[in-house]
């Protein structure tokens, strides 16, 4: 650890930041950091879908023929291929459009305007509604919250999930607070993986609301990045098991599966929820696009096609989250300028800077050409309150381009944390 | 006419019609008349779709991979294509999900949850709301607000559009009043087509409600059933012009042009509408399926590509209407007992009975196996207060069902209507 330097060896270690800083200046750096998306060659993995599902080929299983209108729940081969990976049951897992972000906008939206199941009234007609927000968490999550003006209130994300004194306090106190976002499994942005005792409580905790809704965002249900297929505990099993069937929404899709902009959205709920959400949907559709999910069953197969192909993305990214490790431990490691996460699955690397810095960081990065999420976009209104918490997402880059890219990151974490450090002195 | 038909004779008729009744009966019929989908020969049309954008082909014109996130807007080349079919600027077109019905549905939500141009407050927030509905309409759309709590004031379909004297009547003096629906082109289910003083008055009409709005389902812009292509006033530009571009919604899709259940779904607007429902979008979804959308774009190729495949279309469905109206002539011509419309577009042909009539035509076809769709759905709440109006949807049996269905159901309309005209005298 370096935190009990000197003015003098600070002095050295900034000007060496420095240094490389307008080296790196002077290289006009176009680099991105940004958003979780696969790379070019990750959605290669798909093609087959480009001309899938082939000539005249259109009838479903049950000889349904998918190009006209029908079908709300979606094709039963594929809730067959996802049941297993999201941990619902067949029949209540529905298959939807291209998005499960959309998925869970409008069961924001249909809670809001349609008495949920164990309400005594609309979301919308119950005066200001809170939500949970464990924290770092995933900015699209919260921006819906935001949208409809729906207060967050940030719960501390522990190794094991949610802080679940805080959760269960909270919950059994304030009927006002309806839900809580959660992503399970190698979370946005932190890797986390929610321990079976978390499960166990998100399942069974009394809630002063009736109509209390856990938002179970399974988004990286098989996206491992080791060779620990790494399993969650079935949330909506144990709730079910603990009488509060109603309180899980499951949501999942393929995007970071087959294709990103054009793949298949889940949602998974009790029988009472369906109904709702059913009765809800058959008022905006005629149903889902049938073909396009013919296409994924066919290409998929099967959960096992779905495992395997999951493989082939791993051996893609796995060394880019490889490389952006090693970096940051050849660079910061032992600096005590910052800490990261290593997880196990997923999509990000969350470096956490010291206090005060993380704009900074993202600030000096972009001066020279690196592009990273905004600070803050992982907490509540953007507004990281310790302003410390930097995410990465390495897979849409080429490794040539990640490895520049987290270079010059920690270069901007040197210098920004040097900077402060002598001033602190 | 046999209106002035004697009891004798009346008894007569009604024997002769009972008498096919039972004969039918005897038949076993299962013929289906309810819903507007297209048969299976129609989407063979489209069946290159199934392969298509093709093997390696993933790139839109302008550089984008289809295969990833982004392009809220939707694909460029594809909006290009229906901007002059639906009379909106390719600026103010966006391309979106497999449904314009969600469409449709999703703006009431947006409006309700979020200020319009031009409101003071959300829809939501105003207290009870009203819809003016033309009558005979489309019973989804009435669903919607039925589902949303809208009272719905059904306003008579002329020749030339709704009532515009009762439109203008009841927009100048009731602010609650937020909006029509209205099918401008071969309206379902009468055929309607707009005259262009009628989208005059709608694009120029004062409105007590700043907010007020024109849902203008432009579902049936090139689906023409007579050499003539029939052409209505342009919206969006005479509202415009008469400043008052916001109150503009337009909807259409390729629902009935390629695939009913795999198409994609179109949304014009003025520019303020269009910032307005993206910044809503924005927080809902990260773009819409763009494979499909360059699926369809390398499908149809421009506007002519268009209407040349609707040519296709036509020569499929054209036999179907005309033998449901050869029929119709043949069986109940000069019986005073109906009348039907003789569209130039569409999907649809309404049949009107007697008074009193409609419920029980329905019952009896359906006793016999021919289902027709339940009387009253033309209308808000399902409620036809003359009980007379009967919407047939030729397109989906085949030519051989469709005849052995309308010959039943003249006979149906034969055996109520002696039956009532008998108990009046």
């Amino acid at each position: 650890m370096t935190t009990d330097l000197g003015a003098q060896d600070l002095t050295a270690l900034l000007d060496s930041a420095r240094q490389d800083y307008s080296e790196l200046a002077g290289r006009g750096l176009k680099l991105d950091l940004t958003r979780g998306k696969p790379a070019a060659d990750q959605l290669d993995l798909a093609d087959e879908l480009l001309t899938l599902p082939g000539a005249a080929t259109f009838k479903a299983a049950d000889g349904t023929d998918t190009r006209n209108y029908g079908g709300l729940n979606g094709l039963q081969e594929l809730r067959e291929i996802f049941a297993p990976v999201l941990q619902v049951p067949v029949a209540q897992l529905l298959a939807a459009g291209n998005s499960s972000l959309e998925l869970m906008h409008d069961a924001f939206v249909q809670a809001l305007l349609s008495k949920l199941p164990g309400a005594q009234e609309r979301w919308v007609d119950q005066g200001p509604i809170k939500f949970l927000a464990p924290v770092p968490g995933y900015d699209r999550h919260f921006s819906i919250c935001e949208r409809f003006g729906i207060e967050m209130i940030p719960v501390p994300l522990t190794e094991s999930g949610p802080d679940m004194e805080v959760v269960t306090r909270l919950v059994a106190e304030d009927a006002s607070i309806k839900g809580i976002w959660a992503i399970p499994k190698y979370s946005n942005p932190t890797g986390t993986v929610y321990s079976d005792e978390t499960v166990r409580q998100l399942a069974e905790m009394p809630t002063a609301a009736p109509d209390f809704r856990i938002f179970w965002d399974n988004a990286y249900a098989v996206h491992h990045l080791t060779d620990e297929r790494v399993e969650i505990a079935d949330l909506l099993g144990l709730a079910t098991a603990a009488g509060h069937a109603d309180r899980v929404f499951v949501f999942g899709s393929t995007s970071k599966i087959t294709f990103a902009g054009a793949g298949v959205g889940f949602f998974g709920a009790s029988e009472a929820n369906i109904k709702w959400w059913l009765s809800n949907l058959g008022k905006r559709s005629i149903g889902p696009d049938k073909i396009n999910q013919l296409r994924h069953a066919t290409f998929l197969g099967d959960a096992e096609g779905v495992f395997a192909h999951m493989e082939k993305h791993r051996a893609l990214i796995g060394p880019k989250f490889d490389a952006t490790l090693r970096i940051l431990g050849e660079q910061l490691g032992g600096t005590g300028l910052a800490t990261w996460t290593e997880p196990k699955g997923g999509y990000f690397i969350t470096l956490t800077v010291p206090e005060g810095c993380a704009t900074d960081v993202v600030a000096r990065a972009a001066e020279i050409g690196v592009v990273l999420t905004p600070a803050g976009a992982t907490h509540p209104l953007g507004q990281d309150p310790a302003d410390s918490v930097i995410r990465i997402a390495p897979t849409f880059p080429t490794q040539e381009d990640l490895e520049a890219a987290v270079h010059a990151l920690a270069t901007c974490v040197k210098l920004v944390g040097y900077e402060q450090r002598l001033k602190q002195q």
